[in-house]
Formats: structure tokens, sequence, C-alpha cells
């Protein structure tokens, strides 16, 4: 039989009605042929309240009893779920993480996959059931206790169901009706992308496109398994939604498939930073044990030599706006314990990222190129300037983000179907 | 280590300020030298809520799933309360049914305790660890499905922990602050009893003293397991509450513990009943098949012969109200059936239980008659009697109910500390 995930976050099934909306959609599935595993997410306000109860018990809780107590509120859409399915005659069952059992490391609020063993649940097939609930977000330890995944974890519960049962697809039900091709409240023009590569869509992710979480697009990469993103709140049929899939079953793929941005970046300097080796390591090993999230890197030559005569470098990073007083804080440590030398830093919190991603960059040159004159033409200055295979970001003033977003929209044709 | 099992229900631990109130009476008991059990009800209001989820989903709902939905309430408050105990810096660990694990049958929505290993609790208390909290009212079934134990169950999941971890006591805390000699919203006189035998607390909680539920007393009696009612909202020390005991623990005991009484009765009676072998059992067979709960049962020599000449007897039965139109139903259906054979019938939905109930009484003569002089006194009309060993009860009109339950008490001095 073949077999399909379909996941639904939480406005998905924020109420009776929407889970009975949900449920027609696994109905119509199964109707298809399919057995389905469906992972769902707390009704949408439910997980609030239980971190706000915990936080309210214990400032430094137990992350143990944290996700013991917030792990419930999926417990409870599962069963609801797997009751509706069974008011329309479609035999299902609710599983809860240690009932499967999802086994997972006993990093509690954070768990990893250590392994899905399929038998619970293929018995239950193998009786005639045809749809098996499971809670998302959580999974079991080796010391029994109950653990959760972290952020974005039901989509990663998908992805992982979706690898272990070798599912024909994974269907993200959720708030949007698909991957656009930058956000359609920047322009107009934004246009749903019927298909990305996996590639495309990591890298969307991770510069902030919320559609889908950067953990479980790595997971399906690796495991190859085909993601669709789709709304809940319309009819959908198998046409529906952005397929995110392996490159290979993407027949003509545009240069450019995405504009995304950033807005909450800041960017900091040193300026004449000693150059000797190692020194980016002294830099950014501080930085890492502040929790900064270092994201672009520049090092240039300074024009000036340093204070001794020695050989000097200025060194350009980018971070997330909140965490720039506690990089500066991290510097001026380093500096005054003497692991680093610099003679002083610029902080620029009023920037952000722009970026075009696209895998058909590997095979066109003049890609950057055309970024830039398009900037240019509208009188953007640069500041940062970062590169990966599929992917170019520049750091600017954060008052042309729009703009920007804008006219690299129209230089790629991303509004044409290609 | 001494053990200690502390239970509180719902009002006990409505929200997070009496969650902390809850806690603070167990880390009193940490401190004076216990090891302890704590046992806990959803948060009043939760368990409803997610009862009006199901039934709002599935009217035949299937009750694996809603006890698989239900559950969740009782494991948030475990959550909450082993963090709170932690703040405190009371080292306390949340355990869910399947966790510890609480084995039962798989009779969904009343479940049986089948065991309760003590290896995985008691593995940490060897830790370190002072307090397990368990969430109520919950089990597992052999099937690895979250099972439920159906009304009163987290009494009786107090007990059950007492008995299985040889628990010096089993304290359950609740809105009243202990056993009353009779409903103090009756007679103001209604004393507090200091200790009140295992059989006396079973006859009252039938009768429908709402302090204990009749299951968890059943279940202390079979273990000897020393129960103790106290009140959640009040200091309360070694002292408070009322103790439920074996007998032999109490020295001097009255003949006389409590008056209960019971408001929803109703009387009838089948006139004539052609009297053969096994007319109670064509009777009270069909009674049963349609779910009506008979209460007292007398059957009296008619002092006129049957139609066909042959002996007859009218025979009088007590039931809850709302029960009698069943009850009628069933009667009727069995004459036209030809199964019993009877000239009519009358319904008297007007009357009230009233009980007397001591352990005294077996080795007393004349409580009986005690009480039904100072019944007569008030000019009450008996209109059924039914006795046990420890337990005379009364059917009287209900209008006359609350005159009699405080003649009974004055006539058998119980507002007087023996």
């Amino acid at each position: 039989m073949p077999l399909l995930v379909m996941k639904f976050g939480g406005t998905s099934v924020a109420d009776l009605s929407r889970i009975e909306n949900a449920a027609n959609k696994v109905r119509k599935e199964v109707e298809r042929g399919y057995d389905v595993i469906v992972i769902v997410s707390a009704m949408s306000g439910k997980t609030n309240e239980l971190v706000g109860w915990v936080e309210g018990t214990s400032k430094l809780y137990d992350a143990r009893e944290y996700d013991a107590v917030v792990a419930s509120g999926e417990n409870v859409t599962a069963g609801l779920m797997a009751l509706r399915l069974q008011e329309m005659g479609v035999p299902a069952r609710s599983w809860q993480g240690w009932q499967v059992p999802i086994n997972t490391t006993s990093a509690h609020g954070s768990a990893r996959f250590v392994s899905i063993p399929r038998d619970n649940i293929d018995a239950k097939f193998a009786e005639g059931f045809k749809v098996a609930v499971v809670a998302g977000f959580q999974g079991v330890s080796a010391e029994g206790r109950i653990t959760t995944l972290g952020r974005g974890g039901s989509d990663t519960t998908a992805v992982a169901f979706a690898a272990a049962f070798g599912a024909e697809r994974c269907d993200i039900y959720t708030d949007v009706d698909g991957v656009y091709t930058t956000d359609p409240r920047i322009t107009d023009k934004a246009r749903k992308l019927d298909k990305i590569a996996f590639e495309e869509m990591l890298e969307l992710a991770s510069l902030g496109a919320k559609v889908l979480q950067t953990r479980s697009v790595e997971l399906a990469m690796r495991y190859k398994v085909r993601l669709r993103v789709l709304s809940s709140f319309e009819d959908t049929d198998e046409t529906s939604g952005t397929l995110v899939c392996d490159e290979d079953e993407i027949m003509e793929s545009k240069v450019v498939s995405g504009v995304a941005y950033s807005r909450d970046e800041a960017k900091m300097t040193l300026i004449a930073v000693a150059d000797r080796p190692g020194v980016a390591a002294a830099i950014f090993g501080p930085l890492a044990d502040a929790g900064v999230n270092v994201d672009m890197i520049v090092q240039n030559i300074s024009d000036h030599a340093g204070k001794d005569g020695g050989p000097v470098t200025d060194m350009t990073f980018s971070c997330p706006t909140n965490q720039v007083a506690r990089a500066q804080k991290a510097m001026e440590d380093a500096r005054a314990a003497g692991l680093i030398a610099y003679e002083g830093h610029v902080v620029d919190s009023d920037v952000a990222k722009v970026s075009v991603v696209g895998i058909g960059m590997r095979s066109h040159a003049g890609v950057a190129a055309t970024m830039f004159k398009a900037l240019a033409a509208e009188n953007v200055n640069i500041k940062v300037i970062a590169t990966s295979e599929i992917k170019i970001s520049v750091l600017i003033d954060r008052k042309y983000m729009e703009l920007a977003v804008q006219a690299l929209h129209d230089a790629f044709g991303l509004d044409k179907v290609s």
C-alpha cells in the first residue's frame, strides 16, 4: 500500500472545526488508496499556555519536566484527530512518542532522532487501520523520559516518519499556499513556485523564509523525502502547493529561484586587528562561546600598519541585531584578556541582508554582476558581500531593503513562469 | 526511609498558586523525614475542557482515544508539581502512568489495577530523589495504550500506591477538612470525626457522603492502608483531618458514628406479584439489564390472594429517581413477555433515604429501637427499612429528611465527643 505523511501545524488544528477540516483532507487521501501517517502539532495557543505555566512555576526549569508538560499539547490533538477520523468511518489510531516509540537523544528541549522502529505502527496497518495519527514535536529518551525536539519539531517529525516508512511524499499543511519567489508582502509580483530544489529551500529557510524549518529540509534532503508545502485552508489536490524535491526532478530551472531577506541584521567591524596566525579563531571562538550566531564574515587587508608596525587587518562580521551587545562584550573581554588586539570597533545596527538563491547559478556566470548592477541602478550601496555555491548575499542599509528585493525580483525575471 | 502518599484533587491544584500551596505541604513532610509519593488530579476545569473536546468531536467516541486525550490533564499537573518542588529545593520527578508503569486492565474508562511494580520509582528514590509525583486516574494496558480508571480514580491511585509501596499513611487532601458525623449543612451540631473505621467510611461513601470514593475505601480496607482525609486550604499537621483506619485502631467507638442521607431516591412497589420460586430473579434480572441500580428491597406477604387464587406478594424496591422511568418500562416489558405477573405498581418519587452507620452496632442491641423512637417522636413515617451489620437505613418522605437527620444526630449523641 502506498503511504503518505501529512503534517498539520498549530493553526491548522486550532479548534474542533479546523481539526475536522484537516481530517477531511486525510480522508480524501485514504480514499485515493493511501495509508496515511498524520503528524499533528498542539492546537494553537495551547503550547504557549503550557509554557506559561512552566515558566510561572520555575524560572530555571528542569528541561525534563518542561518536556513532560509541553508534549501533552500534541497528545490531545492526536487523540482528537483520531476520533474525528473514526467518526468519518476511517479506521485511525493515535500515537504518542513513547508508544511508537520515537527514540531520541536525551537532550531535552532539543532532542535528536535516534530511531523510529516501524513495527508497532505497521502492525496496526496490518490489522486494517488506515491512519496513524502521531503527536509531533516529541519523542522518548533511552531513560524513558519524554523529550521534545525544539523549534519546528513537528515538521522534522513528519520528515523523519516519511524517511522511516518510505513515504511517497510528505505533505506539510500550513497557513500559506506554497513557497514564493519572494515575500508577497514586499512585492505583489511574487509568484508561487511549483517546485524548488532541497538546496534552494535550505538556503531560503536559513535566510528567514518561515515556511519550513531548516532542520526539516536538511533531513528531507539527506533522505530524499519529497516535501510538499500547501495550504490547510484551501481546497487542495495533487498539484497544489510547492514541491520541495531533488533537483533532478526539476526539468528546467531558472538561474535564480528566489529572493530572500532578513531585517534583523547588524554588522560589526574590528579595526586594525593584529594579523597573526590563529587570529580568526581567537575572534570567533569567544563569539561562539558567548552564543553569538555569526553569519557573514569578511576580512580585508587594512590600508594602514598597526601601532607596533606589524601587519593588521579589518575584520567584519554580521549577526542578529539582538546579539550585538553580547558580541561587543565578548570582543572587549577577549582584548582585555590579551587574546586579541585591535584598535577599535564600529557597529552598524541599521543593516539588512538580501540574498538571491538558485541552483542554476552553478552553471551560469554573471549572476553576481546582474545583482550588483541592479542594486547600483537603484543607488543601493553594498556593505558586505558573501557568496556560496547557490547563493549571493549582500548587507545593505535597512531603509533600502524593500527596494532592493523588488529590483532583484525584476532583474532576474522571477515574476515570469520559466 | 518511611514513605507517605499524598493526594491532591483538582481544586487543590486548580492554578499555579494552589500547586505551590500543595507543594509546600509536600516539602514539610520531606523535612519531617519522609520519602513522598504525590498523586495529582488535573487542574480543575481541565478535565471538563478535554471531555468537551472529545464529545464535540465524536458522539460515540472510542474509549481508547478518550483516555489518551483526557489523561493528559493529570500529566500537566504532575510536571508542574515536580517543577515547583524542585524550585523549593526538593528533588522531585514526575511520573506518567506508562512510566511507572501502572499496569491496568484494558477496560478503557473504567480500568482496574493489575500491578504497580516498584522498581523504577524505587531506583529514583535510591538516586536521591525525595518525591515521585504521579499522574492520578490513569494507567497503561498490556497493549501499551493509555487507560483511565473512571470516577474517583485519583483517590484509588493514591491508595494503590500506598499499598504497593507500604506507605505509613495515605493522605487525601481535599476541599473539606475531614469526615463529619453528618452533613454540616443539615445541622450545625455536625462534628468532625478524628477517626472512623473502614467499614463505616465505606457505608458512608456508598450512602452519598462525597468525601471519598467507595472504590478507594474498599481498596484501603483490603490492603489495610491508613487513609487520612484533610483540607488543602488550611494549615495542617499530623493531627488534622480524619483518619480512616482499621477498627482496632479506634479505642472507644460510639455505637453510631454518623448519619448519612440521600435525597434522590424513588420507591416502586409491585402489587400482588404471583409468588412462585424464582420470582425475585425474574424481577431484578430485567432491572439489572436495564441499568437500574436497585438499592433497598423489601418483600411483604400480601394480605389478599391473587386473581388465580394462588399466593401473591408485594415487592418494593428503591432506586435513584432518574432511573424510575427505566425501571417501570423494564417491569412492564417483563410482564408483557410473561416473565412475571403482578396486578399493578405504585411509584413514589418523593422519598429520601436516611441511614445511621456504626461498627458499634454489632455489639449493641437497641440501635434500631432508638432510631425508630426518635423518628416517631417527630412524627416521621417510615416507608421501608433495610439493615446491614453496621447500618440501618429507612426511606421516608423527602420533606422530613432534614428533620430526621437532626433528630437522629441528637438521639445518638453525635455532637458530643465520646
